[in-house]
């Protein structure tokens, strides 16, 4: 059954699309008046909706049944990157983030930064596509980009982590994550990796130095690494 | 300094490029008689050369000292995949894939198949450019296309698992690598999942159901997410 992004969920029992959803669920899918569909609010609601209006720019309904489901991983992860000079390489990074599991995800401008900006609205157009392929229905948080020292100063996480290219002194990532830590926040550095003096402010701060290991990752490589080592190692409850 | 992938490299001391490489190194780097150039041969060895003849279709050189390297990661990892639909997105995973450690990938052909066929030619190039960007001297064997049956009866690795959408039985991916298995057999299926003749012919043959947990992964997901865990689990000796 077809699943809309709809985030007013349980603000009424009737819908109403904006008029790029109307346009995709009537012209583009082809849902006539009687039809039922689901919608999801990205909070952990979803529900049966019917179409009582098949107007192709203001379609609208009555929501039937809400369910509410919790989020599938038992810990919070805050991942905080640089993004990668190619748009291509950050998007596939937060699809596949997002399928693994992600729950906030924060934009830095760092020293060696190749990109000021990022396009959040395109970001969270894949977030929702991600998250009704990979059958989650709590939307991560998607941040406006911020400078290093702002995401570093706003970090509340028990367990903070930054990982760049090795020096052989650091600890693995595993060797945190074995310790079971319920709310991780990890920075992911630019193409040039992070400057020593971010590296420096960041341990200053509580982040402790975290390796991923001999082989030169990239920056949306490493993301990735992170997040399915800690929904690998965090995400499944032991089975007796 | 610029790399280059001469898989000939301890059989002689000089080298000789195809018309492609000449190409690339002559025309497109711009290299001259007297340049220092690095070769790399995929099997863990990495030479200085000098180009002594910089013709831009058979550039040739001589090679002045060989090292090896030992593989960057302590086990061994076998990943067999059916090529998810788009070509793009098998391209990725095996950048990823190889960027984060995988030492053989085999493509299986399954009843849900999407894609009979594979372009081995254009995944090398990816293979030998993922292992010069991560900094591995150790290229991955890449095989053809085989059956599903082929793939299950050919393998000989300890710890044999078959990734597929949980029903709720199976073993968490974590339990497996928590042994520390030396060598590992993981099976990915295609978009439409395995179907359930192939799981019973897998088990039949020694492999284990294994789970990656609540969320729904794609095919290119479920390889990098397993081979992620993997490399966060074995890939980093303890430090005391």
């Amino acid at each position: 059954m077809q699943l809309f992004y709809y985030p007013h969920l349980t603000a009424s029992t009737t819908f109403e699309f904006s008029e790029e959803e109307s346009k995709h669920c009537i012209k583009v899918l082809r849902h006539q008046k009687g039809d039922t569909i689901q919608l999801m609010d990205g909070k952990g609601n979803l529900a049966y909706a019917m179409i009582e209006n098949d107007h192709p720019k203001r379609c609208s309904g009555s929501i039937q049944q809400v369910q509410y489901f919790e989020p599938s991983l038992p810990y919070h992860f805050h991942l905080s990157i640089a993004p990668t000079k190619q748009h291509e390489r950050l998007d596939w990074m937060l699809e596949k983030a997002i399928e693994m599991g992600v729950h906030q995800v924060s934009f830095i401008h760092c020293i060696n930064s190749e990109r000021p900006k990022v396009n959040l609205e395109r970001l969270h157009k894949i977030a929702i596509s991600a998250i009704k392929q990979s059958k989650q229905y709590h939307l991560p948080i998607l941040n406006e980009m911020l400078s290093f020292k702002e995401v570093i100063e706003a970090s509340q996480a028990p367990l903070k982590l930054i990982a760049y290219c090795p020096t052989g002194q650091e600890q693995s990532l595993y060797s945190f994550l074995k310790a079971q830590p319920q709310s991780i926040h990890l920075l992911v550095g630019p193409e040039g990796d992070f400057h020593p003096s971010e590296v420096s402010l960041a341990q200053a701060k509580g982040f402790n130095a975290c390796s991923l290991g001999k082989n030169i990752l990239r920056t949306e490589t490493a993301a990735l690494f992170s997040i399915a080592a800690a929904a690998a190692v965090l995400g499944q409850p032991e089975k007796s």
